[in-house]
């Protein structure tokens, strides 16, 4: 732990991995792109998890569990998926000593399965809505991987669920990215911009796509999480009917969405800084550590005794952890929860036990003014209000600095500049071409139409021409 | 729900595969030998991951990830673990539409490459004991497949520690054997014997290895959970070395424990009846489901009422189902919760509300025996305390047929007999060509070796020389 990240001023490329190795999130694996999620990773991977299920669940879904392998027959049913999935497989050519008839693709997402298995299910209206959800790994071969954000193997979940009506299919499609806007802006602290993908940016056999989109520590963009409305294009590849009220068959609607391990780099590049990672309270696996410091037995003694009582104040009010560690100094070990973006750090010394209190250090507020001394009394109630205000503050400053970074620039030139520094919210006409030109020429695609936008008219920043919506343009991880 | 269950006593496993399909656990899925999880059955597995992971936690464990895939090379690296996976396993032979140029096993276990990860975390003793744990999917090509029993990919929870010494590893060897004990007895209301298995049942890789042994309603027995001691061979493998407090270099003494979905089958198996699933309440999904019963307006507004009551009184107690849908008939919700296996039942008729009472039902006492009225006030008492006992007799019961098939032959030729009937439980003189006789002649294995037995000396139920230990035969799943 003495070493220390590259500062992001230097290179903030290396200041993400250093952060994810440093904070011991992750470590890379002898597989080709497959990461290994370390218990500090994993840990916040699960409260990410518990935000999300929950929700899912209250919004009247169930999990349920898939197959890993998918007939590579399947995968080619719906004609745009397969060619949007097929440079990715992963591909399982013998099983048990034998060659395989069929050969098998690891799942890279599982519409195809999961409509087959509908197929099957649904009978008539009265099996619908079906709202399944799965947590599951997936695989998408990728060529240049990085910890959390491209990984060959990730861990997510996706949401599966087919409908009566188009209407209700695309209320589901929209509810869940809402669900994910919620999770992202209470849980994660993220400040996320729900839209519509382009054309060209959807999800391979969508009819629209859905996304949250939020800025990281480097003005890049990042997709948070998709939901996707599918139309009737997988209830016609894979045969998903029903019976009507009036006894009529028809093609169910379906929709899709996403969450992955994502999130967690996500986490990562929004909220920390030059000492290491900084979590959100609710997502945090250690929400406050006690760090006692004393010399002497006499010392000792007195803080024990003031740490046994802020134990018992707090163990079951917060996800608490005392670093008692005597092979460790406590300046030694301040780095080190920094480094792993504890939230809050509760100080005992011996001037501290005499005076029945302790000293909260936040996080996220560096230095003297994240210091203050709080008595002994209330302490619990102190903790909670204190972790709620870092847990609003962090997300106000996330969301200030996107605002700050988010520009609307009057001509093409200066959109060409702002793509150094940030968002353009910009008009655009709607035409693939203009999109494709900004790509090449700017390196910025664009991360959504937002769906908050008011009606207006303007013109294209690329071309000039008429157009009736604005998009987020950015680059992206 | 119309169609009933193959009867047990006609056909055992029929039964099996008519109750996992029509409770709703498992489905059949087009991709041989896997299967998918049903709602249903996945909100069981659910419970059961809880149950274990709050026990793997309060004894220090941790949750981690590794990857899916495990390059070839890594599982040749241990001679015997090779030896004893490669059959089984699936192979990637293609990424990105490349040919690999190293095939990637699709983990059968993660021995090996969390081996490889520990050699590289574990410098020193102060890194000691490492205790994690991962919840994950694995593939064993299997040619003869059973929903949850036997599928070529099943989710399972595979711990992985390693410590400083022998005795250290022994123990937390023989700690996650308890914990599994526990949580079968405690949580799935199953009687496990836990015991050594033989030198030819071991894990492939292991030192020694020990095991769960439950009795099936069938008397045959089923694998229920396992933990090994891997002495230091997948150290010597991997190369898990760390500096002693003498600073010498020294291998670490590692294990590995892992529980299934299989459990799901043993579940159904030993609660089971011709009536469908019976759901220990600790983990049944749904713990008790009302029933309202009316006729007219004035009876279903009374009844109504006392429905509203009882959700009021239990809903944040158990896990409730209100089962208030008009198109079925208060016959058919009672044929297909008990087909569901809900522990218990409240009717609510217009008498009961009048009477400000309700009639509650057991799932594992048919008929009128297991029903009696209760008043509305205290109700939530009540139902706790009768999902108490019915956790407690589901237990007993299981038990006591345990011990009721359970013999001690006099002689070889009893003991062939006994094998149509149950366990025996008879010394063996610890020779594997006895043992692997009697397998051919009777087709029983040693399902273990009791851990909780007299020390005394016996003669071997097969060749009839000196024994000093005794062993529980049984055909098993």
């Amino acid at each position: 732990m003495a070493a220390k990240v590259t500062p992001r001023g230097e290179d903030y490329s290396r200041w993400y991995t250093d952060v994810v190795q440093m904070a011991d999130l992750a470590d890379y694996s002898p597989v080709k792109g497959c990461m290994v999620i370390k218990p500090y990773g994993y840990a916040l991977w699960e409260n990410i998890k518990a935000g999300l299920d929950r929700r899912f669940k209250a919004t009247g879904h169930v999990n349920a569990y898939f197959p890993l392998f998918i007939p590579l027959s399947f995968i080619q049913k719906e004609a745009k998926h397969v060619e949007g999935f097929s440079p990715e497989l992963a591909i399982v050519t013998i099983g048990g000593g034998k060659e395989l008839e069929e050969p098998l693709a690891v799942r890279p997402t599982s519409e195809t399965i999961i409509g087959h298995m509908y197929a099957k299910w649904i009978q008539s209206y009265r099996d619908l809505p079906l709202l399944i959800n799965q947590w599951a790994n997936v695989v998408r071969w990728e060529m240049r991987t990085r910890l959390f954000l491209r990984t060959t193997e990730f861990l997510w979940q996706e949401g599966h669920t087919a409908h009566v009506t188009e209407e209700e299919a695309i209320e589901e499609t929209l509810r869940m990215l809402d669900v994910y806007t919620e999770f992202a802006v209470e849980d994660a602290a993220i400040p996320v911009i729900p839209g519509r993908k382009s054309e060209s940016e959807k999800f391979a056999g969508a009819v629209t796509s859905y996304t949250i989109e939020a800025m990281m520590g480097d003005c890049k963009a990042l997709q948070a999480g998709t939901s996707h409305f599918l139309g009737q294009n997988f209830a016609r590849a894979f045969n998903i009917q029903f019976l009507d009220q009036n006894n009529e068959q028809q093609y169910a609607w379906t929709t899709s969405w996403g969450v992955s391990t994502r999130m967690v780099g996500a986490v990562v590049m929004v909220h920390g800084d030059d000492q290491g990672l900084i979590l959100p309270p609710k997502l945090a696996p250690v929400q406050v550590v006690v760090v006692p410091i004393s010399k002497g037995e006499d010392e000792r003694a007195k803080v024990s005794k003031a740490v046994a009582r802020v134990d018992g104040a707090l163990r079951n009010v917060v996800r608490l952890r005392i670093d008692d560690r005597e092979e460790y100094s406590p300046g030694w070990k301040f780095n080190e929860w920094e480094m792993r973006g504890v939230p809050l750090r509760i100080e005992i010394g011996p001037r501290d036990a005499d005076k029945e209190q302790v000293t909260l250090a936040r996080r996220d507020v560096p230095g003297r003014e994240g210091k203050r001394g709080v008595p002994l009394q209330g302490l619990a109630n102190e903790v909670q209000e204190t972790l709620a205000v870092i847990q609003a503050d962090l997300y106000r400053r996330a969301l200030a600095f996107r605002e700050a970074r988010t520009f609307d620039p009057k001509d093409y030139a200066e959109f060409k500049e702002t793509m150094d520094e940030g968002f353009a919210y910009s008009w655009w006409c709607g035409n693939a071409d203009c999109e494709t030109q900004i790509k090449e020429e700017t390196k910025a695609t664009i991360r959504c139409i937002p769906l908050a936008q008011e009606p207006g008219k303007g013109k294209c920043i690329h071309c000039g021409t008429k157009a009736t919506e604005r998009a987020i343009f950015g680059r992206a991880y």
